[in-house]
């Protein structure tokens, strides 16, 4: 993957479910911390950007347990981010219970960059430049 | 309680912990979900508010849990409202299981009354006149 | 689609975020609760059935964001179920705006059947008759 | 306060709201999160702690909200335990933004020793013997 970022986090127990779970929901909240760490890793600040007017919501999520996580888990969260378009970049994350080789899970999310007005916009020349631009590596 | 307003809500799986019960911490947006239809049914709308520029934050929060909840239960909230000053409103929930008797928790929030630049401010007349001004029957 | 079935909710306060949007995560716990009425309206209750130790934990999601939806906003979900295997069904969840002809979203999740213990297990056959056989309709 | 942990998380986006603050349900897994590190901190395992048939379900929780925090904040939560009882401790948290000497919210929440039928259990020794027996200090 290119530009990989490594964000760990804990599982929470409000994120366990009555299965004994992390519950599958959790993890949307996760892989939108790591963008953010991603961002901050690189040097750009998420809170800084909306504050410029750019915005990134989310315009396609998949996520593929393989194996669960329960509460109290460490997980690794590595991120890479490729360019999918002039305003779109997606991000692919792949979790890992911390110290283990196996993947857990695999998340992709696509945001799409527009303005306070909601429209498409061009993505700031520092995020292009930090995104991948070649073909994307999952 | 005076103006008492009925809300129903079932408990979701994702609020379901490993412990097989409600997660404590949902309690609270159902309360949020029981103020504003309690709003609605007296003719308020808490979007239309804030697009007026009236917010109410939660400047206080008590929950008393007596019975556990648990996924797929249907709950009866019924809560009331009371003036505790010219910028704040004390709402009271009770919970019970529908169709059941028993209180399985009580959560009482206080809102205030703020402006888009955070201070104080009036409640709007309409509001003023719904809630109760008597005593704060608990 | 086959066996569609109709679920209202309402955009929660707290399901908001400061881009004035419904968070894109809280489509997660919606489609979850669209599900499990799915099954009630089938005459399954998801309750019942991990009383009787089949689970479905999920093993692939994914959610497409057409339109913003925002706090307050009524949503209709129509969601239908086909096998994808043995002991794997399929739910397609299609949200719209209440009285609004556009798709805002569409979701896509699996779950496997499985055992207390973990392992695959065959569907129930009163659920198996439930869910369409046919080619999965998008 | 007594046998007081520090505690740091950083406000996520989903916690967000669209008023542009950290939800006040936010607050509530911060808390939980700062007992179980209180807990780690002190010797002792929530996780384990669940395996022996020792639970802590919440009983009582109250939060007042002094300041707004927003998404991106980097939040210190200091934690202290006091005995209220035979089976039951109250954990007191001061929230802080990093850096700044001014409480932002305080939560009190009180716990319950339950064992897996639900009846109340004497706290294990090794938790008694690490929470406060003098007078709560708040």
């Amino acid at each position: 993957m290119p530009n990989p970022h490594l964000h760990r986090i804990r599982v929470r127990y409000a994120e366990s479910d009555q299965m004994g779970l992390a519950h599958h929901g959790a993890y949307v909240g996760w892989l939108e911390e790591a963008r953010i760490e991603w961002l901050r890793a690189n040097g750009l600040s998420y809170r800084e950007l909306e504050v410029q007017g750019v915005l990134m919501p989310v315009t396609e999520l998949a996520l593929d347990y393989r194996r669960p996580l329960r509460f109290d888990d460490q997980v690794e969260l590595t991120t890479s981010a490729v360019l999918v378009g002039p305003t779109r970049v997606a991000f692919t994350t792949v979790l890992r219970v911390a110290g283990a080789g196996e993947v857990t899970a695999e998340g992709r999310v696509t945001i799409a960059c527009v303005g306070r007005d909601g429209r498409p916009k061009r993505l700031p020349a520092e995020v292009a430049a930090t995104v991948g631009t070649g073909p994307e590596v999952r």
